[in-house]
């Protein structure tokens, strides 16, 4: 593991050194480091780039650590990881991605992730996304992620990326069984000229379902946003989408909801709401002894919180 | 002016007989009656079917009445009618279409409005749409309206088709100047097989000028509603949508409202809310006599009020 995937680790996933439990570190392309325990099997897989995480029937408060650190420019990664959870478990999945660039090549980090949960399985997932490096390549990460969640799953996915990404697209496709619940924060940050579009889509196939998607942003600068998300209710079901957004400079943010009631019993509902930060928030924090831009870094720190 | 055309124009624009004022009655493509006043002048077009309604500035609380009525089976009607709304003039306009079918045929009425408000002028537009006949062949009524609004105008659309119209694709498509406002309120009911598609896209491009579209629907039997609205915010202004439906039966709604902020200081909201009637609203107004059928009709008109 070398010195930037080191500080990438710490960044992303809060980690210094290597976890303890299961983990699997990728750095540029390869393996830098894997560890499987009693309860949590992880396998290369065979006819593509990629692992296999599988989690044994009712594992309880164990994490995963599975952290991507791209440290140079002209990489272009591509990993597919598939989690099968077992019934009844209840485990941590951290799934950072840092991406560092020295040059004027862009480097990428594709990340396909597969989730599939067990009766009553319940999965934590949380993924935060950073770019350093001070060369001019750009930094781009592009997140897929697939959850299929069974009878009574429970699937909460923590996803943030404020700092250094100049480009991402984040497709995110939930399909949910009997009494499945999928939650999913995103928080997002843009500055400069970058650029980031989020696409969530979620079936809610089983009775009693429901799914609540929450995303909170800021765009800076000139960068450039655009939220997609998508509710389908075919049965007696529930589900909320809400987006917040604040603008600064000359950010561009669109939220594109789309609900969908395919059945008498789905309860569908959308909120969305986009602008600056008002004038008496920064008022009333100049007053307490901020400057105006400390005032603005407390409220958009509080609303990304 | 035919039987039936007279029936339509009481359901359409609660007349009995021809207006007074300015008026002009199309029937089944033709102009069934007309007439202009002192401040009012309905001329017919040259180049295409359709008139020029010319309002001269500062006329103050007059009402043109523009009711079109297809009464048979096989008619594919198009029309296109221009507002030319002058300077400090408010008034009302009354555009309500009736399509009556007695045989196997489609019939069809396409109305194309345009309006041009000059400064502070102000406009209600009071548009009501209604099928009505024996016939099996399908009643269709796509109206575009496109509406330009010059500084410190205000246009406010009121649209109701809550009966026999099998089909509709309705697209309203505004332009705002300083100060400019539009205020859109929809009501659609649909049954059966019907179809309605709803299609707005607003671009606040002037100072302080604000838009508020607020569609309320019922979709019943095996009808499918799409609702879209789209707000663009081009500099410091006030966007504001909101789309709540009620489903029952075996109704299908989608609400795909579309928010773009391109202006630091542009503040925009969106909700949508669809689901069925509450059970206990039905219970309520069970408890006070009424049947279930009854109730649902009395909450029912209520919502659409």
């Amino acid at each position: 593991m070398n010195e930037i995937t080191k500080n990438l680790l710490e960044l992303v996933s809060d980690l210094s050194g290597v976890p303890g439990g299961a983990y699997n570190i990728r750095e540029d392309g390869q393996c830098a480091g894997r560890q499987s325990t009693e309860h949590i099997q992880i396998n290369s897989k065979t006819d593509k780039p990629g692992i296999d995480i599988i989690v044994q029937p009712e594992t309880k408060g164990e994490t995963v650590y599975i952290p991507a650190c791209v440290t140079h420019s002209d990489v272009n990664d591509l990993v597919y990881n598939d989690f099968y959870i077992g019934d009844d478990a209840d485990v941590t999945v951290v799934a950072g991605c840092g991406v560092h660039t020295d040059g004027e090549e862009e480097s990428q980090h594709n990340g396909i992730h597969r989730f599939f949960l067990g009766k009553n399985a319940r999965v934590k997932y949380v993924e935060k996304h950073i770019g350093v490096g001070k060369g001019t390549g750009k930094r781009v990460i592009n997140p897929r992620t697939f959850v299929d969640i069974g009878e009574g799953g429970y699937l909460e996915m923590d996803t943030t990326q404020i700092k250094g990404v100049d480009s991402t697209n984040r497709v995110t496709r939930g399909v949910l069984g009997e009494n499945a619940k999928l939650v999913i924060k995103e928080k997002i940050m843009t500055d400069g000229e970058q650029t980031a579009q989020t696409n969530f889509e979620v079936d809610l196939n089983g009775i009693g379902s429901g799914a609540d998607l929450i995303s909170r942003s800021v765009a800076k600068g000139r960068s450039k946003q655009v939220f997609r998300s998508k509710i389908n209710g075919n049965t007696n079901c529930s589900g909320h989408s809400e987006c917040d957004a604040i603008i600064m400079d000359e950010g561009v943010v669109s939220a594109i909801p789309e609900l969908t009631a395919n059945h008498v019993d789905a309860a569908l509902i959308h909120e969305a709401a986009i602008g600056k930060i008002a004038g008496e928030q920064i008022i009333k924090l100049m007053t307490l002894g901020l400057t105006e831009e400390e005032a603005e870094a407390k409220i958009i720190e509080g609303f990304l919180k």
